[in-house]
C-alpha cells in the first residue's frame, strides 16, 4: 500500500492528477512509468503534451548532464549565453528557416505556457492599438488572468476572483455542427459595426484543441480564418503549445495547411525533456516591444535550451522522426475505431489528429470509468472535453509499437468492461 | 570582440539585461560568471535574487546529476513523486515547523513567480468573496496580467494592454517621508465607508522591494499592517520571492517580526540552482481550492524539488548558515557606507536589509554609469528602484569575504569616477 | 435664411439631428413642427419614439398647466407626491393588472432610458450574484458605461474610452438568415461548460430594435427565449423604451407574445408629453434592493407624473386608442410596401411592426439622401439600421390619415427621385 | 393619518427619502411644501440643491406656463429650438462671458447629473488617450456605472454589480488633517513611474463636497489642484452640479478662486424650477467630440430651456442675488456656530461655505434623531458625510429671513433635545 499522508498534510487540496493516478511516481523512462514500489505503468497522458519525446531521453539526458558537469550556467535571466545562442541557432537552421518563418523572431518568455500567451496578447494589443481578442468556446490559453480571459473553461473561468474582460467568444470550427459555416457568422459580427464586438487585435487559436476534447480545425477552416484575420486587420496567434512539437506528425500543428500564423506560442514539449520552457515567435515587423516590457526571472532557463536543441538536432533534421509520428498516428486511430466499432458503435467515435486522438464516449462518467479501469490495469490516460467525455491519447511520440499495442489491449478491454456495465445499468 | 548576431537576428528586441552585459556567458560556479571567451566577472546581480546558494552549488549539482542518472521522473505535472515527497517533508521539517508554521499548506503553482501571485490573489479572492486587493508603491509582483496590476512599475504597466484593474494602491512604509504613518492613512481610508476604497479581500506586500529600490519596511510597520489586516479582516499575503530563502538573513524575511502572513508566496531561490519553480503556502484553513481550479504544466518541476531538498538539507538544519549571511550583509553595507561617505556625503545613501543593499544615487543616470564602469573592470551588477538610481548587490549569499572585497573595491573605483565627472558636468 | 451662429458658437460639436433638419424649430401641436419662420413639417420622427401622443397634447398640456398654475411639488426627490400616487394608482390600474402584472413593482431610476437600463442591470446582477449580461447584435440601450457595454453600435461604443466589460453579445433573431435559430445557438454556448460564456445574470433584449434597423423578434423566437432564460436561470429584460407606450399597437411590445419579462424597462413616451421620465418594472420577489441603493436627483419628476397619468387615463383604458394603432400602422405599411415595389422591387423592402415600420435601402447614402429629400419637401424623418440604411417613421400614434398620406407621398417621391439616380449613377 | 399603500404595494423598495419624511407633498411654493393634508414644512433640503431659487417660483412658473400656451416645442432631441437658442445666448452672455469663460463650449448631456459626469469623463478620455481618472476621497459623481467608479460613497458602489474600474483614488483637502498636504502626495505619487498610479486623463472634483458631508477646499488648495493638473497635463473637472448655480455665494463655486476648469459639469438647480437638465461645459478646444458620440433622448428639455433662461434673466444678470446669498449664508453659519457652541461645544462644528453649511455631529445616529425631530416639528432637512454625520442646510437661496429664523429656531431645539438625551444616555 502506498502513503500519501505527506502530500494529505502538506500539498493543498488543490492537487489534480493525483487524484486519478494515486501512486507515487520514482523514474520514468521512454513511454513508462515507475512507481516507488517498482510498478510499472505505460505513459498515455505525457505531462499533458510535455514528454513527446519520452521521458529522460538518453541523448538529452547525457547532454544535460554534461552541460551540468561543465559547470554551464543554469541560469542567467535574458542574458547572452552560449546554450542561448545554441537553441537560437537550432531552431532557426531545424525549424524556421526549412518552414518559410526566417523572418521570424523569438521571444523567451516565462518558462510557462499562460506566460507566452499573456506576452503574445500584450504584443498583439501593443502593436494594433485595440485591446479586444476573439478566442474559439473550449479554447484553452492558461489560468494566468491575461490568458484566462481567452480561455473556454468554466471550472478555471470560475475561481479568477475577477471579471475577465477584453476577449470576445466565438464559435470553433464545426462547433455548431458541420453545416454551420462559423467563419461566415465571424465575418458578419465583424463586418457589422453594430454588432457589437469591437475590432480585435487578434485572434487566438488552437489548430487542434486538445484540453477542448480534440476538436480539430481543418485545413480549409484555418485557411479561411487566415483570410478573415487580413480582411479585418486582425493578428492571427496560433497557441501550438499543446499541438505544436511533432505531436500532430509535423513540427508545427498548422504546417501542412498552408497558413502563416502573425505569432506562435510554444511550450510544454518545446525543451525535449519536460523542463519549463516557453517561447513566443512573431514575425519580425511585429517585433516592436521596447527592452524589457514583459519579463520574467526564469525567461531564460539553460537547462532548457540545451535539451531543446539535442532534441531539435536529433528528432528534426531529417524526416524520419516525423513519418515514424504519421505512422503511429494511423496505427493508433484504427485501433481506436475499431474499439469504438466494437464497444459502442453508435455511442463511441474516434476524434483529433496524428498521435492527438481519443475516443468520444457518451459522457464524462464513463469516460472517467474506462481511464480509472485501464489505470488499474497498467496504463495512465486521461480525459479531456468540455464534459470530460473524451478518453484522450497522448502517449510520447517515441513509443514502441509493442507498447502501443499493450495500451490498446488494456484500454480495449477498459472499454468493454465499462460500456457493458453502462448498458447493464441502463437496462436496470 | 564578441559576435552577438545570432542574438539580434533571432532574438525579439524585448531581450534586456544582455544590453548591459554584452558578452556571452558560458559556465558559472559560486559567485563567479565565465564568458565564452573565458573572461571571469564576479555576479552581483544572482538572477535578480535567484541564486542566494550561487551557481551550481556542487552538493545541488550532484543531487541533480544523481537524480537524473537513475532517471529520476523529471516531469509528472501534479502527480505524486518520490521527489516532490522528500521536498515537502523537507521542507515542513526544516522551515514551517520549527517557524511555527505547521498548520501551513503548501500549493504547487505554475513555476514562476507571477503565478504564485496569480494563485494568491484568487485565492484570497475566494475565500474572502471580495475582487479588490491591496498593493503598494514600487511593489514588483510579476508581468501577468493579474499579477500586474498589483505590481507598480510603469514600464511593465504600460505594456498591459488593457486596463489593471481591481488593485488599490495606498502608500508604503515611509514613502511620504519619515514623518507620515502610512498605516493611519490605510486605516482612516479602510474605515470610511465613502472613501472610495472598496474591501480588500488582501494586501499584498514585499518585506523589502527588491525591484522598488531596496526599500525596506520595518518590523514595527509591517506588524501595524499586520494588525491592519486582521482589523479590516483582509488576508495577509507576504510576498518573499526576492526577499526570502535567506536574502535578509532570516529564511523568510519577515520571521524575526513576529508576524505571520496569511498566505506567502516563494520563488526564485526556492529551487537553490536557478530552476524555475514557484509555491504558495497558506494557512491550513485558507486551503479551499477545489481539485484542479488553478493549474499549469510545470506546477511540478522534480528537478528544482530535487535541488531545494537539497539546499534545505545543506544550508538550513542549523544557524551556521543564517549568521554568515547577516555577517556578509555587515560587511557589504559597512564598507557601502563608507564609499557613500567618501564619494557623495550628502547625494548617496545606502538602502536595504541583509544580502539586499544598495547604494542610492542622485538619479538613474549616475547609477547606471556606475554600473557600466563596474562592468567594464569584472563586476556585474544592476540598478533598481522607481528611477533606477539604487546600485543594488545582490550577490550569493555563498559568495567569499574575498569576493565581496574584490567586488567593493571595483565598486568603489566606479562611483570615484562617475561621481568625479558628474561634479566636474555640473561645474561646466 | 436660418442664422445657426447661436448654435455653432456656443454648441459642441456633438450635436447631431439638427445637421440634418437646420432650420429652428418653435412650435409643435400632433404630428406638425413649426419653424421659427412659419414653415410647418410633419414628424415621422417624433422624438425617436418619445412623442407617441403627438407634440403638446391638448388633455395633457391642460392637465400640466392646471398643476403649475396650483403650484404642485415639481421637484421632490422621491418623496411621496400626490401626483407620484396617482401615477402609481393609474400605471397599475390601466396598464399592469389588465396585463396580468400585478404582482410586479416599480421603480423610479434617473429620467433617462440609459439610466433605468442602468438600474435594470445592476438588479439583475445583484438579485443573481452574476456580472454577465447577454445582449444581442445591434441592441442599443444607452450611453452611460454601464448600458453602453450592452449597446452594440460601434460610433457610441468606440467613445467609452475604457473597455466595456462583462457583457456576452449574442445574434438577434434572424441575425444569420431566417434559417440559422440563434436560440439554439445560445442554448448550446450556455450548456457547454466550456464554452467561455460565464452563466449570465440576464438576458437584455428589444422586442423590436428600433436603433438597430426595426429588426422584429417573432413571437415564437421571444416564447423561446423566455424558456432560454427559465432554463439557465437567467432574468428577462426586456427593454421596451421605444417599442413600449403603444408602437408597436399594444401598450408593451410583447404582450401578445404571451411572455412575461421580469424586468422591463420603460421612457420616451411614458410621460406622453416629452418630458424625462423612465421606471424599471420588476417581479415582486426580484425586488431587493435596499433603500437609496440607486439613486439620482431627478427620480421624482413630478410633471411627468402628471401628463403620464393624464395619458393613460385617455388613450389606455379602453382598446380604441390601440386599435386605431394597429389600423394605422397596416396603412403606413401597406403604403410603404408599394413604395418598395414601385422604387426598387429588387432592393427595397419593408420591415418592423406595428407604427414602428421603415424601408430598408441598399445602402446609408440612399437611405440618408431620401430623408434629405423627404426634408426638403416638408417631412422630418430619419434612418436607423447598423449602416443607417432604413428609412424609419416613427410618427405619432395619433396622427391623422391625412398626414400619413401627406407624408408618405412625400416619401413616395423622395424614394422615386434618389432612386432613379442611383440607378443613372451606376449606369454611368 | 396618512396613508402610503399605494408606494408600499407599486413603487420598489428603493425608495428612500420618504422613508424621512412620511408625508405626502402635493404643493410648494418658494421654501415651503405643503402636503396634502394642508401641513407645511421649511425646506432644507430643497431636492439635494436643486432647488436653489425656490419651489415654483413665480417668473419661471409663468414663463413655462406662456411656452406651455404658445404650444412651444417640449422635445426635440438635439434639434435646433429658439428655446434652446435664446438659453445659449443667455448663459453666454448672462455667465460665460462675464467671468472669462467665452472661449468655452455647452454639450447638452442626458439630463441628469450622472449623464453630465459619464460625458466628461468620455471627453477627457478620448481627448488625452488615457484611461484613468483621478477621484477624490468622499466624492460623489453619480450612479451610472462609469460615474459610480468616481464616487466614493460605499452603499452605492456595493451596488454596482460589476468591479468599478479606471478610477485612482486620492485624498480630498485635509482629508488626513489640516496638517497633511494632499497635493505633495499627488504629486510625489504622478511624479514616480513606479508608483502605480497610470497617467490620468483628468482630476474630477467638487469645490465643496456635497453628499461627502460639506467638505470645502480652500482656495489655495483648488489652485494648487489646478496647478498640478497643468504638470501632469490632467484636464481638471469641476463637479459643479450641487455646489453651482449660486449655492456658495457666486455662481461657479470656484468663479472666487481664480481658476479655470477644463470641463465644468452642472445640473440640479440649473433649469430653476427642478426640472431634469444637465449639460457639459468645455474649453473650445477640448470640443472634439464627433456628432452624435455620445448622446440620450432627452438631451434637449424645452421647457428646462425656458425656466434656466428666465432664472438667469431675474438672477444673474446684476450682483443683487449673490450679495443676499452671500449674507445669508453669514447669517446660517453664525446662528449654527451659537447652536454648535451650546449644545456640544467640544462635539459639534459648522462645516460648508455659502448657503452649503451644516453641523458635523458625533455621530451618525445623532445626526439622523436631530432631522427626525426638526421634521417633527415642522422642518425638512437631511443630513450627509460617510457616517451621515452632518446635519445639512441646503435651503433655496430665495429663503426670507424670517423662514431662516422659524428653522433655526426649529433646529435649535432639536439639537438641544438630542443632545441631552445623548448625554443622559451616556450618563445611564
Amino acid at each position: 500500500m502506498n502513503n500519501f499522508e505527506q502530500f494529505e498534510k502538506n500539498e493543498s487540496d488543490i492537487r489534480s492528477y493525483c487524484r486519478s493516478f494515486p501512486v507515487i511516481f520514482n523514474q520514468a523512462q521512454g513511454a513508462e512509468l515507475v512507481t516507488t514500489e517498482g510498478k510499472r505503468y505505460i505513459d498515455f497522458l505525457a505531462g499533458a503534451g510535455t514528454l513527446n519525446y519520452g521521458h529522460n531521453h538518453p541523448v538529452l539526458k547525457k547532454a544535460l548532464i554534461q552541460y551540468l558537469e561543465e559547470d554551464g550556467i543554469t541560469h542567467g535571466l535574458d542574458m547572452y549565453s552560449a546554450a542561448k545562442e545554441r537553441f537560437l541557432e537550432t531552431f532557426n537552421r531545424v525549424i524556421l528557416e526549412p518552414r518559410g518563418f526566417a523572418n521570424y523572431k523569438i521571444q523567451f518568455s516565462g518558462p510557462t505556457g499562460a506566460n507566452a500567451v499573456e506576452a503574445a496578447l500584450k504584443l498583439a494589443r501593443k502593436v494594433t492599438g485595440r485591446s479586444n481578442i476573439i478566442s474559439f468556446t473550449n479554447g484553452f490559453h492558461g489560468c494566468t488572468i491575461g490568458a484566462l480571459a481567452a480561455t473556454g473553461n468554466g471550472h478555471h473561468r470560475g475561481a479568477a476572483g475577477v471579471p475577465l474582460t477584453d476577449v470576445s467568444r466565438m464559435p470553433y470550427a464545426n462547433y455548431f455542427g458541420d453545416n454551420v459555416n462559423t467563419i461566415s457568422m465571424m465575418d458578419k459580427l465583424l463586418s457589422d459595426p453594430s454588432s457589437g464586438i469591437d475590432k480585435p487585435a487578434a485572434v487566438i487559436v488552437e489548430v487542434v484543441q486538445g484540453e477542448g476534447g480534440l476538436n480539430a480545425a481543418s485545413a480549409e477552416w484555418m485557411r479561411k480564418l487566415e483570410k478573415l484575420c487580413r480582411k479585418h486587420e486582425m493578428l492571427l496567434i496560433a497557441d501550438d503549445i499543446q499541438a505544436g512539437c511533432g505531436r500532430t506528425g509535423t513540427f508545427f500543428s498548422f504546417e501542412e495547411m498552408g497558413i502563416k500564423p502573425d505569432i506562435i506560442t510554444m511550450s510544454k514539449s518545446l525543451s525535449g525533456f519536460g523542463l519549463p520552457f516557453a517561447i513566443v515567435i512573431m514575425r519580425n515587423e511585429l517585433d516592436q516591444w521596447e527592452p524589457g516590457e514583459h519579463n520574467g526571472t526564469f525567461r531564460g532557463n539553460n537547462h532548457a535550451f540545451v535539451t531543446a536543441a539535442a532534441a531539435l538536432e536529433h528528432f528534426w533534421t531529417n524526416d524520419e522522426f516525423a513519418k515514424s509520428v504519421q505512422a503511429k498516428g494511423k496505427l493508433i486511430k484504427e485501433r481506436m475505431q475499431k474499439i469504438a466499432r466494437k464497444h459502442g458503435p453508435d455511442s463511441l467515435f474516434v476524434k483529433g489528429r496524428g498521435m492527438m486522438v481519443g475516443i468520444s464516449c457518451p459522457n464524462g462518467e464513463i469516460a472517467s470509468a474506462i481511464c480509472k479501469e485501464a489505470f488499474a490495469n497498467g496504463l495512465v490516460i486521461e480525459t479531456s472535453g468540455n464534459h470530460s467525455q473524451v478518453v484522450k491519447c497522448l502517449c510520447p511520440l517515441t513509443i514502441t509499437d509493442e507498447q502501443i499495442d499493450k495500451a490498446l489491449t488494456i484500454l480495449d478491454a477498459a472499454f468493454a468492461k465499462v460500456m457493458a456495465e453502462d448498458i447493464a445499468n441502463q437496462a436496470s
